[in-house]
């Protein structure tokens, strides 16, 4: 790809936001190891969104020169000047230290990601990518906090949407996210189930241009309930959604037990698996992706796309942390944003360098 | 290695007794898909049991000519003569089509078991290898009937034992089988714990010579139950375990989140990750396995393995189906039969072909 040349002849594309996440985690030194021709490569600009003392502090050897510190996103120069990288500058409650974090700035924390989502929701960007944040530490200021995926959903008026995973040339969407595992079972309801999949369906459809989306179901028990003899939520809830699903005509199979799904002879041609809960699907779709897994929320009126991993508290700091899935993330969003290619199919994401 | 000179020097080694399993399912067609020279290989004879009209009918093109049937396993010649296949002859209840099970045959698939683990039990086989049965057609006949594991632990006289699955350079034992997800919070108990990981720690040492066995341990809840936003039984149960078996000197670690614990930075030089429940370990350990995973049951008086898979009724009978599981599971009964080699390890196991 001839990215000088390609860049000389279309208009510049809108930029993607950044957020930084927890600031005593690895989100921010992740930042400052994005390569710097990013902006150039992907023909738009990139920013950065936290706190600018902060991010240049964890940058250490890394290149900070190249951030266009600015304060507000109306400073970004129009799309006739060169792709580059910004910072907006979002100022910290509390000074922070790596690997200790502190309550005091859970608002910090959620104004990056108030800013991000209200710029895509008004336009302003194409997209948002996050770092990650510590749900522990933004609860006690937010209560019912349960991670970005559901925090964006309400912000942007969904009742539901789809955290998926894609790595490792695997697609993994969650029925269920962040709740506790005996939780699960009563959330499993026909409405919920069918919900996802619309959503599933629809994403596929829409951003991924995939006309008949093949979606492979996990049941929800060990071996898919074996007949009901380690469960009844297969025969009770879904069973009969599948059924319907494919009543209107959609290639939505299963339930599948979880240990065979994930084998060549079923994953052949399929899009997208579905995972009942979060440790049923995502401990392969990170085994299969190491280290390069982005999430990507399905169903939000924005693009939004997220590393696969924590914050890190063990390793902030000190420089060893692996910026491949913020990478992969914001390859991500760049392709879900481009609106103008309908082909985009999640294969070519997985394509990109 | 010099199978034949190997032979030459030492006694025959005692048999291995492979169950045929569900009649209707793969495992006769698998039992023939068994190298001829296998027994030669190992230096010791390999009886399968099941039905001789069911296995030479399933056998197609194989070879059953090398089965020499017996009708007791007293006819198994003595050691001084070369390692040979027998057929220990199981009559059918009744007669079985391919990918159509019948409770009939219930009481079939158990005498093959009972056999086989009583030939272990009073040391007339050195181990059994288990081909898949399907519990919804034996639990109408033997009420309760959960499966190999449970089944053979009950007539071993142990209350508990743990099931393990090897492959793909990974061991994953679990806390818990084959229950319905909605009773896995419950059975987690700092009794079962810790009795779940005495018998890992008691195996690794004494059937696989690993002097301090490196245990993961996974949490229960999403992100390890994230300090307790996401469930309390990381705090309740396993972190308190944890802790108990580290103040007894033993190189036991977590609650690790299920997601992340599958990472090269937490596996190296760790013998087995014990997850909390069947779908939590099992999808990666078949995933990285690539349908050469082993199932190793810990805790029992004898050497049992098992395929990692299910009966494959809408396949059974095709001749499609593949016997790299059940090769490897006869590979690790042998090793771990192998008392002679005190310092077998998994690793060893792994580099088998």
């Amino acid at each position: 790809m001839n990215a000088s040349a390609g860049a000389a002849l279309k208009p510049m594309l809108q930029p993607i936001l950044i957020t930084s996440g927890e600031p005593a985690g690895i989100g921010p030194e992740l930042c400052s190891q994005l390569p710097p021709s990013l902006p150039e490569t992907l023909g738009r600009s990139l920013v950065i969104l936290g706190s600018s003392e902060l991010l240049h502090a964890r940058a250490k050897n890394h290149a900070p020169f190249r951030w266009h510190t600015i304060q507000s996103l109306a400073e970004i120069k129009p799309a006739s000047i060169k792709p580059q990288w910004y910072l907006l500058d979002v100022p910290l409650n509390s000074p922070s230290t790596a690997g200790v974090p502190t309550v005091a700035n859970a608002t910090y924390v959620l104004n990056m990601l108030n800013t991000a989502c209200d710029a895509c929701l008004q336009n302003v960007a194409a997209a948002m990518v996050t770092a990650p944040v510590s749900k522990a530490h933004i609860a006690p200021m937010w209560p019912g906090f349960a991670g970005h995926t559901e925090y964006l959903a309400q912000r942007c008026g969904q009742s539901r949407v789809v955290m998926m995973l894609s790595g490792g040339n695997l697609n993994v969407a969650l029925a269920t996210t962040h709740l506790p595992l005996q939780d699960v079972p009563k959330a499993m309801t026909p409405e919920s189930l069918s919900q996802t999949l619309d959503i599933i369906l629809h994403a596929f459809k829409t951003h991924m241009g995939t006309a008949k989306p093949k979606v492979l179901v996990c049941g929800l028990n060990p071996h898919a309930g074996e007949q009901g003899l380690l469960g009844q939520e297969e025969q009770t809830v879904i069973t009969p959604v599948i059924q319907q699903f494919q009543a209107a005509g959609h290639d939505v199979t299963g339930p599948y037990p979880a240990d065979t799904v994930f084998q060549p002879k079923h994953l052949t041609g399929a899009d997208v698996v579905l995972a009942m809960y979060h440790d049923q699907g995502l401990p392969v779709l990170k085994y299969a992706s190491f280290g390069q897994g982005v999430n990507i929320t399905l169903g939000l009126p924005i693009v939004r796309t997220s590393v696969d991993h924590g914050t890190g508290f063990d390793i902030a700091g000190q420089g060893v942390a692996h910026a491949g899935s913020l990478l992969a993330a914001v390859y991500a969003a760049h392709q879900l944003a481009l609106q103008q290619k309908p082909n985009l199919s999640l294969a070519a994401l997985h394509a990109m360098p």
